[in-house]
């Protein structure tokens, strides 16, 4: 559960038995190509796989043709994988059989498992415990299967293929349904993309997402990754594909569904997956640079611009047009991605100017209707734009004009020298001509109807790059301190102090038993001081009148040492009393909230938000994976919504946030170290003074488990 | 700059010349059909104008083989429409020529105006002088003109055609870019859309965007308008249009960009347009039910759907899936997008799991890949969705079944018998089958390659047939109060006297002009009570130090008296003193800030917002155009993002969310009815009591032009 090292490829390389196959068994074979147990028979011999093929079925002599098996023991050899189409019931000894042969990979059609219900859950325990006895890696049950149209290999019973086979291309998608991975595959296939690759992952009671999409990252089938998910089970396999994808420069576009509370519904009774904080998920997406679409034609729309695999680490945006109003309608979709779009050099600018007087050469580069009367002067603003502009990636908008019998050929032309010229960027087209898009394409061009979807697939090229380029520069994490947490959940001077060790400031405070031991640190620590009640049994002192504030001098010490006792014992009289805390008062400070907690997945997860009603009416925090940096931790500071309150907004002094983002690393670290049995973490308030003078925690919980 | 009532259908008709006239004269008349001049002549003879045609050129005996006139004076009669397609220097005469000849509406291709520069903006204004002189309705200068394709009028000399001329349909387009209406125009038809009348308005010199949306609302060859605005230049027309449209249920589907602040600079270079304030014009649009398009692809999106005119007034999506994975990603969407999915009656669930035992019948209701075992359970499901779930609008996805060879032929019909007996809901297919598009087209159906943008565009719907019910059930107006502002911006105590009179209530308060009087107003309030220099001059008082708050008792009200007068004096020689303001100090109470503004386009707005932080950092404030009624102003209100904090968040009492909705309406009256001396109006705070205790306006200032 705690953070694991990126494992080395050869890990993943150990699914290239279910996807690259050299031999195949259908266990179940079927003699009708339309039965699911027919269907792999019948695409791989339409299409001619190219390796062994062997039927079972005990009551027939051949299948399709083929000669068939009556049972696993008489095939010839251990199949590299085996397709286990067969009843429910039949599914674990034909597993163990298949075991005992040798076999160590396997697909398993067969529905009746956990999706069903608590029998299926059991009888699926079964299952996976026979395939980890035998060293078997099995994907399913309740599966579509995997095809790799690279080698013909078509371990699956989609029905998609009616409308056609697989294309040529370099994406690969990973779906956890496989009615939805074969839609997004079919839906590529309409727009000609090709997706050679699938691998549906089902109820993953061995194989996961995490496996699939390691072993397209180190797969040289598969430069692009559409992945399709209702919840993440597993980290560490998870984690280090995309880790090891970022690293291999791949790119994965993600759909995760079941952000809404309708979606998370309907994603419980669909599968039985453990839907995922959603917040945690999209955290750990971030960290890896994975893109998020919205929908499955945003997702085909990413993945087609990646498969140019241009991915710049500093994205800029220059946009030549012959609409100005197209040109707005553009930068407010390119300021809503965050893709900059910095202006043309000031000489550029002018030089454009003097080549068509009324044209706006800023950026957007309105080059206006003009162009159409003087054609080469096309090509003199896209150089423009290239050269002069330098943007690492370039849309151009030509509306209907490029499908226009005066314009189009002559367009087509001019751009295709501009693009060659500079081949290193990100070259976009929008226009509307449906009956030109191959001719553009065969250029090389991303073309895109739609100029709002082309900048949405120019500022995914952006982020992954960034991504990429951060994984190159990426720093080892914080070094973790050494931890020794006690056997229960401790008081908060006791939580205070061991995050005070770990890095995480506390307020300046004493532990004291009676009222001279108060009034004697009060008067060392300096007036007014804060006392609260000492308890490992009162965990919300305020919520019993346990927190005394602005107590002003040594006499209201001693009474405050006396009204604090007295509303411990009326509000909570079986809690044990260990005295009072007296802490100096900080003012003038901004309360954040700092937090741990333990994600079901992804293990410890480290919080920050501003306090008050920032956290609890607008759920303005982020989230981290815990361990991180405290550079990591500033851009988590710096993209809450209410940072302009530490950043000097309403006339405030900037709020010393390198302190804030070191005392947050430094919680992500103790987290870490202080391994599995720490439940939680709230440090709240947290409190920043100003730029120079540090941060302190002014009540801490620490939740141990038992 | 007031609002005004709506006028009358008939006022819109008087652009009826214009996009429908039984004559036209071409002013500039080229024989070469690719000329400006030429084109309108050549499409309208392609094509079979059904009126007289008449070009004037004075060099030639005959254009395009239709006989010419030589000047404007030879035509034979005055044309019901003129297009003057002449340099920019001989617009002016011609147009006066025209008028004096009786010619009562132009089109003004001709460029060279307030878009070039400022020579050109006053050669502008004299044209339009020219034009309401002679009572002449003047599209342009500087646009791409107007085509009807209902009677083959083409003024426009658009290259769009190119690509083919308009289809039959019923959308009507209205854009301040001519190329940008023509691309969309172009992308419509591409998607076998008709759109056969295009308005665009270029600098709107004399027409602008109201008229042609006004003319559009009343015109029975248009039920759904697109419309593409860059800038709003007035408001009465506009606000008319909107409102007439709306009464007339066609819905209008807006692209409004310069939304960034990159647009907003691209958006002034491009046109002479006054980009007013987008929180303003949002409010607007929201008002009428505008739905506010972020792209092109989502405009034509909505404007299909709407081709079938069913609009519910209560919105409410029944899913009918072959995938789980899809039913829980358009779950996700319809929560993103606002629109319910109520589960289906525990009768029918139960029903349609005896149909299929693993099928999910909630809502999503996935029936699962078994009904392509057995076809005729399909019109079981989706009759069962139909009359059970009772939902206006029914999304059905089948992915790419619909075009199998097995399933496909089946589905249609059955899905037909069900749609036919089911004919008043929004029915809409997910699949993707682009071969078998125009067959369910034919039977009717809404088709959507993305389910995500089919819930978007059922969406859209919904908050048509919301705004459409609003219409019909719309209460008066708040009767206006009596207002009397003073000759200049005055003293808080006369704001809050004001204001209170039109029904914002005031703090118990008095001014005071020496501190005995102060003693006897504060013991007649009861302590504590806050004390305010009393300054004409001074409009920001805590910036002196002029308010002290928790004054207890009649000694500290004597000190504070003359602290307060030392402190003007010192911080603020030249300003007047009238005295102290006495007033009740309310605590427990929650801050809010309400406020008018004058927009320059749409006369007052006004804001409420939550105090502090929400306003000032999360800029989190509704506007709406004055005077609304209370309910209005409760919908405002509720839509804050802060909203928890009025409605007992944090352990609260519930604020006066009534008594607050009141005075935010009553503000709403005054601005109006204070006329436009007003300049500005802020209350704030204006502090919220428990529900039942009323609200009371703190602070306020009321800025009036001198």
């Amino acid at each position: 559960m705690t953070a694991v090292a990126a494992p080395a490829n050869a890990g993943f390389a150990s699914l290239d038995a279910l996807v690259r196959p050299r031999s195949v068994a259908v266990i179940g074979a079927s003699d009708e190509p339309a039965r699911i147990g027919g269907r792999p028979i019948a695409y791989m011999k339409e299409r001619g796989f190219d390796g062994a093929l062997w039927p079972v079925n005990p009551k027939r002599a051949t299948v399709q043709g083929l000669p068939a098996f009556a049972a696993v023991e008489a095939l010839p050899a251990a199949p590299d994988v085996a397709i286990i189409a067969v009843p429910a019931d039949q599914v674990t000894p034909t597993l163990d059989a298949l075991g005992r042969k040798g076999c160590r990979a396997v697909i398993v059609f067969s529905a009746g498992f956990a999706e069903m219900d608590e029998a299926g859950a059991a009888a699926q325990d079964r299952l996976t415990a026979v395939a980890r006895g035998h060293g078997i890696r099995m994907l399913g049950p309740n599966c579509l299967g995997v095809f790799n149209d690279s080698i013909r290999f078509y371990g699956t019973f989609t029905a998609s293929f009616e409308k056609g086979f697989p294309i040529p291309g370099n994406i690969g998608i990973v779906s956890q349904s496989g009615a939805y991975g074969t839609h997004v595959f079919s839906a590529a296939l309409d727009r000609g993309l090709g997706a050679p690759v699938v691998i549906t992952t089902g109820n993953e009671a061995e194989v996961a997402l995490g496996d699939a999409l390691g072993w397209m990252a180190q797969a040289p089938e598969v430069e692009v990754i559409c992945a399709y998910a209702e919840g993440i089970r597993e980290s560490a396999q998870f984690i280090a594909a995309l880790d090891l994808a970022r690293r291999n420069r791949k790119p994965i576009v993600m759909m995760k569904v079941g952000r809404s509370q309708l979606g998370g519904a309907a994603a419980k009774s669909h599968t039985a997956s453990i839907a995922g904080d959603d917040t945690v998920t999209q955290a750990v997406l971030d960290e890896f640079g994975v893109v998020r679409a919205r929908t499955t034609e945003e997702m085909l729309d990413i993945a087609y611009a990646a498969t140019k695999r241009i991915y710049p680490a500093r994205n800029t945006l220059g946009v030549l047009t012959v609409s100005g109003g197209a040109g707005v309608l553009i930068s407010d979709a390119a300021e809503q991605a965050g893709v900059e779009m910095p202006p043309m050099p000031e000489e550029a600018q002018a030089r454009l100017r003097g080549l068509v007087p009324f044209c706006a050469p800023r950026n957007p580069v309105d080059c206006t209707a003009q162009v159409t009367n003087n054609l080469p002067l096309i090509s003199e603003f896209a150089e423009s734009v290239a050269r002069d502009g330098g943007y690492t990636s370039i849309l151009s908008f030509w509306s209907q004009t490029a499908a226009g019998r005066s314009v189009g050929p002559s367009l087509q032309e001019q751009m295709r020298k501009v693009r060659t010229a500079h081949p290193d960027r990100l070259w976009v087209m929008s226009m509307l001509a449906p009956n030109k898009v191959r001719d553009y394409e065969a250029d090389g061009w991303i073309c895109f109807e739609d100029p709002s979807r082309a900048v949405n697939a120019i500022a995914a090229m952006g982020r992954f790059g960034a991504a990429f380029a951060r994984a190159a520069d990426a720093a080892p994490g914080p070094s973790l301190p050494a931890v020794t947490l006690p056997a229960a959940t401790p008081s908060e001077a006791v939580a205070k102090a061991l995050l005070d060790a770990a890095g995480v400031p506390a307020v300046p405070e004493h532990a004291c038993s009676d009222s001279e031991a108060a009034v004697m640190a009060a008067d060392r620590i300096g007036y007014p001081v804060v006392l609260k009640i000492l308890s490992p049994d009162i965990l919300h002192k305020s919520e019993i009148g346990g927190v005394l504030l602005d107590v002003g001098d040594a006499a209201a010490v001693r009474q405050g040492f006396g009204t604090l006792l007295d509303r411990a014992r009326r509000h909570a009289p079986a809690a044990r009393i260990e005295g009072v805390l007296v802490a100096k008062q900080i003012k003038g400070a901004v309360e954040m909230a700092l937090g741990v907690l333990r994600d079901p997945v992804f293990g410890p997860v480290a919080m920050v938000g501003l306090g008050g009603v920032f956290i609890e009416v607008l759920k303005d925090v982020g989230f981290r994976r815990c361990p991180f940096d405290a550079a990591e931790a500033e851009r988590m500071i710096r993209g809450l919504r209410g940072f302009p309150l530490l950043d000097g907004a309403r006339g405030r002094p900037k709020a010393d946030v390198a302190a804030l983002a070191r005392a947050l690393s430094a919680l992500s670290a103790f987290a870490v170290a202080a391994g599995p049995r720490l439940a939680g973490v709230d440090v709240n308030p947290l409190l920043v003074l100003p730029d120079g003078q540090g941060c302190f925690a002014a009540d801490a919980v620490v939740e141990v488990d038992g």
